[in-house]
């Protein structure tokens, strides 16, 4: 089934169950007022919106009403878990390898993760708000998984039973305070504002074969500026699955019911599959000429990430934003999704 | 006021006024289910919770009963935010200093901060429950503030203003997992399990005079195993008040109700006041003697972390856990707090 948070003025949002077709949407207020009570109890919610979802796709549903993603926070616009994988390696090599630096062996069995932060999610047509071009605005496609409870020690087998859901992620990426932060040594923290998620949440049932051992083996498509970009293969590469990624997690302790894995920028070693972040693009460019051309987002640029069934079907719908200078919002006239 | 998250079966606990002296309590059910509600929605919800505060302190209310902090939760079983800075610099330089390394002039004025799990907090007097003595277990005696709202790019004089409570932490540390991990550039994880929190939350108007520029002006006290070891003024040697750390925290992003911040382990320069946390002994006897003697804690041992105020009075109640190896949980019989 599918499943998005409609805006009306909370902190959390009002859920509702979303035809297959993201035509028609219907509250799911007799059932769960949001998407993290749902998941607080999915064992016995889920069944309830599986079945409304149903009757919505059969059109015997008599209060449904048109589905329309500039009305959808994130899914989840609050978690209480964000944390962020690197599975794509190719990606973690390019950018190592962009500034001569050797990438450890170790990369490629011991994932690399962060703890992001999950208390102001934005939905997926809402702008992209900063206060600077200066810090290097880059986009990033992910896919991310959200768990039931995953006790600490789990196996990936384990794992891969508690995946509960599936999105698109936009992780935000402000590329010139990165190198200074990592520096640090205590890894991302300014230079990762607030997450987009895609308008609906998934189960995986829904990608049918193209759930595979954890992984899912479609192209995900970043479109800049209304060019299309990139379209890696998000089953290809991935070196971690995300139920790999979940016990990488859950190892010294539990994981709570709503918790939030991401991929990592999707990313093929075949470069003719193009990029879903800026940031890739500059690698190649300075591997191959010693300087990067591309340049990072400028406020007005626009950023659409989706990703089509096998029949060339929207499967989360899109996440499409616009990067705005704070202080802008609301003056530019028009949302990225309107244009 | 003081606040606490009473056990009743549910992820989010049940909220619950407690006296100034800490020996009654009142369900808040007519005001607020869970702390985090009362959070969203403070400037309408405080003024009801200090009335119930003050009726209970006079003995007024009908329906109070015996304050037990082993029935509690965590202030805020789950939170959408939980951010540690490194505000005791003297700690960070410690450490370097004992591992040779130099540390960075810019720590002074530019904080270290990082973001952990905050999707499932243990109680004050939970065991800590980890899987195997050989990675280190520490504790980290901290202070920590919860926000209401605070937008992106504010000021610490703004920041301050939107600090709603206090609590302490043992933010529990795996030592010998961070080195591997901070190595990978992307910072603590795994090195991170579960933290735990205080039994009650108490607005920054209940520390009185100790609550100074954004900062507590008392002694925190660590006793393992039953032997004091350390008492540093938590107010001293602080180099980023708290209102700093939360301004370093939205520099690029939103912070939402019920943000927890840290002060990261508290330590004065005047190795007098001995240590809270065991990384800190060792590093001293690093410098000294060029080896750590102290062990790191076993299985079994319990670590208690409190606040007096200038009147030898708790303020917070003490954090009092034992820790206990996975699988042995409830096998042992009695509680750290129960001894």
């Amino acid at each position: 089934m599918k499943l998005a948070t409609l805006k009306d003025g909370t902190r959390d949002g009002q859920l509702a169950v979303v035809s297959r077709d993201l035509k028609t949407a219907h509250i799911a207020d007799g059932i769960a007022l949001t998407l993290q009570r749902a998941l607080d109890d999915w064992s016995f919610i889920a069944p309830q919106l599986q079945e409304l979802y149903e009757q919505l796709n059969a059109g015997k549903t008599h209060r449904s009403f048109d589905f329309d993603p500039k009305r959808c926070m994130a899914p989840l616009p609050r978690a209480y878990q964000w944390a962020d994988g690197s599975s794509y390696v190719n990606h973690v090599e390019l950018v190592r390898k962009a500034r001569n630096a050797e990438m450890p062996e170790s990369f490629w069995h011991d994932p690399l993760m962060y703890q992001g932060g999950s208390d102001d999610f934005i939905g997926p047509t809402d702008d992209i708000v900063l206060a600077s071009e200066e810090w290097g605005i880059d986009f990033e496609g992910e896919v991310a998984v959200v768990t039931g409870d995953v006790p600490m020690g789990s196996t990936p087998a384990q794992a891969l039973s508690h995946i509960r859901l599936l999105m698109l992620v936009n992780d935000v990426s402000l590329r010139n305070l990165i190198p200074a932060e990592l520096a640090k040594g205590f890894g991302f923290f300014q230079s990762k504002p607030a997450s987009s998620f895609s308008p609906v949440a998934v189960t995986p049932d829904e990608l049918g074969d193209a759930w595979q051992d954890g992984k899912v083996t479609l192209p995900l498509r970043a479109i800049w500026n209304g060019a299309l970009v990139g379209q890696p293969n998000a089953g290809v590469d991935m070196v971690f699955s995300f139920p790999q990624l979940i016990a990488h997690l859950v190892k010294t302790r539990n994981a709570r019911a709503g918790s939030i894995i991401g991929s990592g920028t999707v990313s093929n070693k075949d470069a003719g599959k193009g990029y879903t972040c800026i940031a890739e693009k500059r690698c190649l460019e300075m591997i191959a000429d010693g300087e990067a051309k591309t340049p990072f987002m400028k406020f007005g640029d626009t950023i659409k990430i989706e990703m089509l069934d096998a029949n060339g079907k929207s499967i989360f719908g899109a996440i499409h934003q616009q990067v705005v200078q704070v202080g802008q919002v609301g003056k530019v006239g028009q949302t990225a999704a309107s244009r």
